[in-house]
This record gives C-alpha cells, structure tokens and sequence, in this order.
C-alpha cells in the first residue's frame, strides 16, 4: 500500500502512452533490457508460475529472422525499431515449481492436465507481457505489440530446441515516433463494460 | 517516450508489492473503482479489442455470492476484502469491434473463427487483468488475484444473461495486511528465462 502515484506518472504509465509503429533513432542497450526483467519478474503470476520465456531479438540478424514471420504490415515495425522482445510460454512451466514456489507441492496440481497447464501458460504469460510493456513505459520506453505473425512458424524457428514452449506475442522496445502513430481510438466509460454490485 | 520512474515508484509498482491473503479496514469507494478503470482502459490491447468485462464486488451481498464459487481457502480472501472485481471476457468482443476500433473492418477479422476469437478475448482480458493490478497499485491500493474457483459456476451464475461472457480471474483490492504474507517467492535471474540475441 502506497500514495497515489503523481499525475506526470500516471500520464506516462497509462494516459499518454501509446503503441508505436515506427521508431525515432536510440538504442535500448543490454542493462535496459535487464532493467525491464528486474521489474516485470515482480509482477504477480498465479503460483509463481512465471510461465514467460523472452526472446529479445536485438541484432539486425535477429530482428531479420522474426521478422519473416510476421504479417507484412508488421515487418517494418520489428526491423525499424532497437529490439523487439517474443513473449513466449512454457506448457511445461509446472516443472519449475518445485524451486520456484517452495513451500507446496504445486508441481502436482499441474501433471494430469495439459488443457489446465495451456491455460495457466497462457493466461499468466499474459500477465507478464503486460508487466514487461509497464516496465518498459516506467523506464522511459515506448512499446509496440503486435500477434499479427505465424505462430507455427516462428515456434519452428525460434523454440526448436524448446518444443514446450509456444510464442505468445511479441512487442517492440524503443523511442516511439509521433509521426507513427494517429488519433488515439475510444476509450469507453465506466458503465460499457463494467458493473458494481 | 519518458524519463524512468523514480525508484520509490518503481518499489510500489513492482518491487515491493505483494498479493495479498488478509485486509485491513479500509474502504474501496466507488471513486477508486472508476479511477482504476480510467486507468486501465488505455492499456493497450491488440486492435483496441478491449475484450474484459468486469464485474465489481462490493457489497456484502455481492462478495457473498461470489465466494460460494471460489475454492475453501480463497473464500475469506474474497469476503474480506474491500472489493473483488470478476475479470470476464467477450468471446464476441468483434461486435464492438466497429466502433472501439473504427478505421477499418477488424470486426470481420474474427467472423470466421471462434477460435481465434477465444485466443484474443483470452490474451488480451489477461493483458487488462495486468493494467487493473498495476494501476490499483499505481494509486495506492493492494491487490490479491485469484484463479481458484469454479469457471463454470461464476459464470452461470454471475454470466447468465451474457452467455457470450467467460470468466477469467478474480481480484481482490483494498489495503492488505502484511501479516497475510510470507517471504516472496524467488524471481530468477534474466539469464533463466531469458535470451538475447
């Protein structure tokens, strides 16, 4: 439990960011990525599941080779930009349980479904992918995520070695350009999609 | 695109928030509730689908009604809490898709399958389970999320006049007691679940 975070905070989380589709020169350097695991590992997954794997695609050959896989309208937005990150999820995420959430056998909640590991995978993989743009924004960042891409084929190419796990999305990192980017679309009330009881 | 965050912002957001199991008093206003939907609701989601559907928890009633859903021991952690918010998704969200995302056809993106309808509805109502959870926190708020209840039976009950509306996790918010929690679980190094290519 906390204050309430300033305005300026609350702008650049939230209110003011937005997804960008080109990118202006900079470059997010190795610590900066780091930066953003050190916060988004902190964001809460369902017994500490951590089911994200993150592949930060960074070198022009790395970037290249993701980008194949993506729709075309989507390549430019991998390519142009200093990294863009594949959200994947690990279906097998419950093997780390036993070191990762200590004090259960939460192992075992897990090994007779694989429909029930899919959907804990995907759902907090999710989450993560959530956290990782919000850190990106709190360290200075703008995002671009994207699922326009060929799921199958990118698993083939990036995850041969990691048949357990399938992509997620994927989301670029950099300076967004406002040049990239056009009116914001609507943001419904609170009545739309909400109701208290 | 920003400066980053001062580290006491960055503590409440990420580093030293917990989930909490136990509420001190403290009320929830109605305020709040609307103030962390006009947060999250500019959270990004692909094609502006804004797919969740929620349903806040307030009175006693309400809470009531919800834990009877949830498993033995989530049920204090419901009723306890100030307010705990269902984060449902539309597997029709494509219908709203002509306004919420107006500059071109992207209802008719997701006509033909509802496959891929369930894979966005789910990807993206998680994504906005995240922008809920951080901008709770983000004003000051705790949070203490749930996937241990009956899918179908918070849906059949809470749902029934949506059947196009799913259940994805529940939430409890309000101000947590930090005797509810133990040490954090561990959060590995960028190395373990990351690469960098």
């Amino acid at each position: 439990m906390g204050a309430p975070l300033g305005e300026l905070v609350l702008d650049q989380l939230f209110r003011e960011a937005r997804s960008y589709n080109a990118w202006l020169d900079g470059d997010v350097g190795d610590e900066q990525i780091h930066a953003i695991w050190d916060l988004m590992k902190f964001g809460p997954t369902s017994a500490n599941q951590l089911p994200a794997r993150l592949v930060w695609c960074k070198s022009a050959e790395a970037k290249t080779r993701l980008a194949r896989h993506a729709i075309d309208k989507n390549r430019a937005k991998i390519t142009g930009a200093p990294v863009c990150v594949i959200v994947g999820m690990d279906l097998e995420f419950h093997e780390q349980l036993p070191w990762l959430f200590p004090h259960t056998d939460a192992r075992s909640w897990f090994t007779g479904s694989e429909e029930l590991r899919r959907a804990n995978a995907f759902r907090n993989s999710s989450l993560q992918g959530a956290y990782l743009m919000l850190a990106a924004r709190a360290l200075g960042l703008d995002c671009g995520p994207m699922s326009g891409f060929d799921n199958a084929a990118l698993d083939a190419d990036f995850f041969a070695d990691q048949p357990n796990v399938k992509s997620n999305f994927i989301c670029s990192i950099g300076y967004g350009d406002p040049a990239s980017i056009f009116g914001r679309s609507p943001r419904p009330e609170f009545d739309v999609f909400n109701k208290l009881l």
